[in-house]
């Protein structure tokens, strides 16, 4: 796949500002990124969206009646609706008409979506959600996962998430022998939960990832580690916290700064400063997450994503699809996980 | 104990910068305060602290001959030294020479020797760590507990923890009628981990306490709520990732805004400004977290804390007795969780 055009499903129905900033985003994408794109939705919304543009590139759209709503119950509503919209683009990958899929919509739903329609990859019992977070060291991402797919996660659960977050940081994200931390509440092996425990020792002795030990909440931007693993109830609560402690930090900013007038010169003065400042800060900036180990490359943006968010989730996908990452997690030997590979859905 | 002078037991030894910094701190409380400090730990070293500073006022020493290491495991070490600094202060509450304690040096430690000197409160299961945070409305802190005192919390513990979080809500930081959210992964009653739904339930039906349902991520620092509560894993994880990201930003700050000559003349221009973000972003001005549950005011300092945080910890205590905490703790119905209130230490 990786010498052809990377085919990208988008879900246009999906997320708080579909489908106009999603079409706008896929617009871009195609533009920019030697992408091709299906736009994935109603058609009369879709082509209303479309005509906003004057982009003369010509985009497919692939109908589909439905949408699973961001209240509705993930499981009931995929089964009650095979032709939403998330359901229809997860089937074009399965068809081998699309490489990936990018979906603002309601994330669980994108999940379930993702583990019935393409199933999981050989050796994988969960998927994870995998988000990337900037860190104090330039050009040093780091990939927490799970995020949120999974809550009640057991010790083997994270160690394979260790194994498919470090193919995703050096194959992705351009880190060599990615170093992996377990995120706990201590740095002895002996601390944290039962879960915390458990997963060190599987972790150490895991001869196919590079285990440098225990990450506290405060080196989880230092830039230490490469990619970080956690329950899905923890990775969900820091990535939201850090979502909004961005949000918060620049509403003080913008408070604070301009006050007085010697605040209003000097804010003045620091305008492109502060743009580079919200730009280092700005979570928005990062598109999405992945969703790891289903067998399609599919991205999981944030509902509230405009246009900006939307591209770079393009873009995401297609560095997901041209360094072949599903295809080297297959090739990792899972060997000792695969007796328990039995069931797809939640416990 | 309220209408005399509040006397409270500082561990002069605990923490990266004692005694020096511990003592500052004391001196500066005594002083301002209208406490009456005793300094607990080495009284050589103590005294040559004390000769740094002119202040005249006399402060009393208690001889303790041990420390407690960052590195050592708590329960063996304090049952080997029984004259360690931290558990000759919570002797000293237990025999009310003392109305409080305040500690910056092993927090595994405070909370074993608290709970092993002073025993719990009647009906509380656990001990809780609470922090308090600021919010983005101004004079509305949040108290966060559980932050590291259990792992594998059970609902029932989750329950204890909102009723002290009330309280603590209600007569220290002066919230009326303060709001009870439960940290989860999404605002149903069905979203998150087994603890989370269970924990759900208990606190709907909780008549004592105002419980207005699920807090995610992004809204702990969102001013909606006056108490959330957590296990402890995530709560520390929680907490440790917030302190790093306060210092993450300003050195962000640090780096960006004197950039270029305009950069320069801007930043000079803001310094007033900048100050006052400063102190809105630095977790450092808030102090330390209160050890909730135990027979005894004891507050736990950050291991880095300077004299500024340590005077906020002596102010804390200070508060905390004189609103009476564990008296209103302990007049709360706690009916219906006492039988199981048997065991002191981790299970």
């Amino acid at each position: 796949m990786a010498s052809t055009t990377a085919r990208i499903a988008i879900d246009a129905m999906g997320g708080d500002h579909a489908p106009d900033e999603i079409v706008a985003g896929a617009i871009r994408a195609q533009a920019e990124l030697g992408v091709e794109v299906l736009l994935v939705g109603d058609p009369q919304a879709i082509e209303s969206s479309l005509k906003q543009h004057t982009s003369s590139s010509q985009m497919e759209i692939v109908p589909a009646e439905d949408v699973v709503a961001m209240h509705e119950e993930p499981l009931v509503s995929l089964k009650r609706k095979p032709k939403a919209s998330i359901n229809v683009a997860m089937d074009l990958v399965k068809q081998k008409r699309a490489d990936a899929v990018v979906s603002a919509g309601h994330s669980g739903a994108a999940m379930a979506a993702g583990l019935l329609r393409l199933g999981r990859l050989k050796g994988i019992d969960r998927p994870a959600i995998g988000a990337v977070f900037p860190t104090l060291v330039a050009g040093k991402p780091v990939i927490v996962l799970d995020v949120g797919a999974n809550v009640d996660s057991r010790p083997k659960y994270l160690e394979q998430f260790a194994v498919m977050g470090s193919v995703y940081s050096q194959y992705v994200l351009g880190m060599e022998q990615p170093k992996v931390g377990l995120l706990n509440i201590g740095e002895e092996s002996t601390k944290g939960n039962d879960l915390a425990v458990r997963t060190h020792q599987l972790l150490e002795e895991n001869p196919r990832i590079t285990f440098i030990g225990n990450a506290e909440g405060r080196d989880v931007l230092s830039g230490r580690f490469d990619v970080i693993v956690c329950d899905g109830f923890v990775g969900n609560v820091l990535l939201k916290f850090a979502e909004a402690v961005g949000e918060i930090v620049l509403q003080i900013l913008r408070e604070e700064l301009p006050q007085g007038i010697q605040g209003q010169l000097g804010t003045a003065l620091l305008k492109p400063n502060l743009k580079r400042i919200k730009q280092r800060i700005d979570h928005a900036e990062h598109g999405g997450g992945l969703l790891l180990g289903v067998a399609g490359v599919c991205i999981i943006s944030h509902g509230s994503s405009q246009a900006p968010s939307i591209f770079n989730a393009i873009r995401l996908a297609k560095e997901a699809i041209d360094n072949q990452v599903l295809a080297r997690i297959q090739s990792k030997d899972f060997q000792g996980e695969q007796q328990s590979a039995a069931s797809t859905t939640e416990e």
